[in-house]
């Protein structure tokens, strides 16, 4: 059967990943050679997004200077996106999956599966848990759900910069269809079947990030900062089993591009706005900078992020605190210091010059 | 049994180690309070570093601005120093260890054990091996061997700055033993039994922080350097079985600090001479970028090195090289692309740019 691959979400990541599927099934026996994609009802310059798109090959809001393959047909009509789909690629924000999933769950094929490019958690405070985004389309459509998360800024993708990502699949065999279509001669995939572990390091990284972050504002030491990282790394590997116990994590996971590579990209990138950011990321070290970087005139975690655009994405700081509330509830703060302090410094409760103290007698030494 | 420490080496990490040691055990009850302390016989102002040591209590060579605590003994004798030692901490450039081994195996104590802080690789182009240091030791002893590696420039250790370090031993009890001996409120230490795998970690890891610093002297995109070190360090695990088979080397081990928080440190470091760096590991990235940043006018990487003081320790390019000729005998070089492509680069026999193209067919994307 020749598979037919639809994707959603029309932001750079979208763009990025329509680009490299279109690339790949082209000339391909195994898939249908045009790929579908939703996107929104918006105009540009008097006209629709999608005619942009069917008509001049160009997605001008969002990478203007992208020339898209000739197999990408654009409609803003999501039933028809979705009906015909084996196979649905989602890069969505977290925050608008739940919508959409109830919004097209009547109309999916039955043998259809999900890829999730979405990098982030969604937060229940009510409930006092994290949900994966991949657990929610699972949950709310009754289809298999793989995730595709890495260290993959998307203007360097469509740029054709040499970039790696891992896929998490339960289903080896789903796995290798979804690296058949999105590898290419620049973007490299490894498969991994710890797909929480894959899901959860691209986003509790960004705590870490934080932490670094303020290492980088105290002007700490190198040797402190590996330290504080690679800390950082050993608890989100505890975290991956205490928050999703029995979802077969591992420690391997974070060597991969989802782990590791996403921290050594923060620490590569030198800016601290979010000029050609294409991940926004990217902005949780710089978070953690400007905690730590005056100490007469501290500003508020809210006063920092409320400067920067789209701060639903710069979410370290959420994260740290939603998993302060879930450890404190089962009184398991203790195993993860770092993490507890990072949350304290984002509320204020103590100061950025704390957190080495609150490393002291960390577990990991006992 | 009150056990006696000995450490010997009078460099910057030796003089870190010993005042760490003294100030653990001299109110211990199961340490020797004193510790001993072999240096060289130098002078420094007309007068002995011995007494400069033992009356002054610093080290005016090495770490002038160091007050060391009064229970270490310094002396130039070796035999002395050696033959009442039950635990035997050395902290020598590999090249000497061979001299220094011969030297006092004779009047080493029976149940004595050596550890061995000693980052880099003896190498043997005539047998076409590397030898590890710890092994060397070992053989020439017959005694135990552990070691200790970890993201810990000197300065910052002496300067009581939050480090860590990896123990590797085989024994548990040992391990434990010399965690007792360097676990201070700054200093802190992690026991793994894949020895081995630290020894090459701390080594290994200089050839992908080459592979770090081409990606920024072509100034690569930062999912293109993420992926490099990524890929990097994948192949400083698989090395480690292929050059240690059947000594129980583990993956887990590059996750310590010994493996990714020693290359988060040399990313951290800003500074591409050699003054304030105690560790000069962190020149590495430096050699890759000078590499790579000049193609009219490309240096040699013996005109780079030769630059540099102390070359030996500048010495990524040299493993690369020896790891090539193990690999190019067992025809293993397909399984290392990254190691080959930074050996190939480093003798000039293709460019830095040409260092994307040799990852493009990578088996870890297979």
């Amino acid at each position: 059967m020749t598979k037919r691959v639809s994707v959603l979400g029309c932001g750079s990541w979208g763009t990025a990943i329509v680009k490299a599927v279109a690339d790949n099934v082209v000339s391909s026996d195994e898939f249908y050679s045009k790929v579908y994609w939703y996107v929104r009802d918006e105009e540009y310059e008097d006209r629709s997004l999608t005619s942009w798109i069917n008509q001049d090959h160009t997605n001008p809001i969002y990478l203007p200077k992208l020339k898209l393959p000739m197999n990408i047909i654009a409609s803003s009509e999501i039933r028809k996106v979705v009906e015909n789909a084996d196979i649905l690629m989602v890069a969505y924000p977290p925050c608008y999956i739940i919508r959409l999933v109830n919004h097209v769950k009547e109309f999916i094929k039955e043998n259809a599966y999900f890829v999730s490019f979405c990098k982030g958690l969604i937060l229940c405070p009510e409930e006092n848990r994290i949900r994966l985004v991949s657990d929610l389309i699972r949950e709310q459509t009754g289809k298999r759900c793989l995730v595709v998360i890495g260290a993959t800024t998307a203007l360097e993708v469509v740029g054709e910069q040499f970039t790696e990502a891992t896929i998490g699949s339960k289903s080896l065999e789903c796995g290798r269809e979804v690296k058949r279509l999105l590898q290419t001669d620049y973007m490299k995939l490894v498969i991994t079947q710890d797909d929480v572990g894959v899901e959860l390091c691209g986003s509790l990284k960004n705590v870490v990030a934080i932490a670094a972050g303020i290492c980088d504002g105290l002007q700490l030491g190198d040797n402190t900062k590996a330290a504080v990282i690679r800390i950082g790394f050993w608890e989100v590997s505890e975290l991956m089993n205490e928050l999703f116990p029995d979802r077969g994590t591992n420690y391997l996971t974070i060597e991969q591009s989802c782990g590791i590579a996403e921290l050594f990209m923060c620490m590569s990138h030198k800016l601290d706005d979010i000029s050609d950011i294409g991940d926004l990321d990217l902005l949780n070290i710089s978070v953690g900078r400007r905690l730590s970087n005056n100490d007469t005139n501290r500003p508020s975690i809210r006063s920092i992020t409320d400067k920067i655009p789209y701060r639903t994405f710069v979410d370290g700081a959420e994260y740290a605190k939603q998993i302060y509330n879930i450890l404190a509830d089962r009184r398991r703060t203790g195993h993860f210091p770092l993490f507890v302090a990072v949350h304290r410094i984002c509320q204020n409760e103590i100061k950025p010059q704390e957190l080495i103290a609150c490393l002291q007698s960390h577990p990991i030494h006992a």
